[in-house]
């Protein structure tokens, strides 16, 4: 039986963020998602004064300390409530589910929400991913089902073409 | 035929601005949404030399330069790609749309996103909001019909039930 460790991340955590990262796009069936690299995970979360990120990790206890979750919040901001914490990624390698780490990991972004003044948690998930059901169980509302939100992305080949045109 | 101004937001619009997000908090038919009172918009775009949203708005031209539109964004994270800017509201009041308004609102936090080294422009639209189209001509993808992605809320009762059990 492992014991495990959740903590904040720190920027010598990035490589093996970049890793895990990868095996979640993997889950998602979406492999060539991530085209980020380590350096950008390292200055946009830890070069700065005022990081665009933050992230909790969760590894194993031990001589070797394998990383094997991460959770990735950043700060999204309501008109309704203010402040609100967004939870970009969670995620648990296969081999170390059902033993209540990824329910931890939710839980403490919850918690650094609460420590931030957020009034609010959200998040996305594939309208297949069996994690559906854990997250109704943590309280959280489907609001695509409830209120028919649908999320939008305009890819920057798009942006830039209606920026050509922009005049102000 | 009125002339419009857009620009940049300062402090002193947050009255106004909160006059318009209930404007659009009707039109959503959630009239008892927004919670949020001007001085927290005040506080948290601009009393912090690292503001956690940013605002374009725009007003008539003339003596009196009404608000009569707004857009307001912040700044997400993708661990695919990196920054991404998140419009999360955008309104012209009823009876200056159909001027090209909201297209100007629309490409300006495009420019926006652009400037600030973002990848990718976010945003939350409901299914049955008639400016669906307006998004799609725009080149934004509906992430939730293509892809399954369902909009998930925790409210702040439930982080707090989550937290009183965290350990860490």
């Amino acid at each position: 039986m492992n014991n495990f460790i959740i903590r904040e991340a720190v920027k010598e955590d990035c490589k093996e963020i970049r890793r895990l990262i990868q095996e979640l796009a993997d889950f998602e069936k979406m492999p060539n998602g991530p085209q980020i690299d380590t350096k950008v995970l390292e200055d946009d979360g830890f070069n700065s004064e005022h990081p665009i990120f933050g992230c909790i990790v969760a590894e194993v206890d031990g001589e070797n300390k394998e990383m094997i979750g991460y959770a990735l919040y950043f700060i999204a901001y309501s008109t309704w409530m203010g402040k609100a914490i967004y939870l970009e990624d969670i995620y648990v390698s296969p081999q170390f589910r059902s033993q209540g780490l990824g329910s931890k990991l939710f839980d403490t972004i919850a918690k650094k929400g609460l420590e931030l003044g957020c009034c609010r948690m959200d998040f996305r998930v594939l309208n297949w991913n069996p994690a559906n059901e854990f997250y109704a169980r943590k309280g959280a509302v489907d609001m695509t089902r409830l209120e028919g939100w649908h999320h939008y992305s305009l890819n920057k080949a798009n942006m830039e073409k209606l920026t050509s045109k922009t005049t102000v």
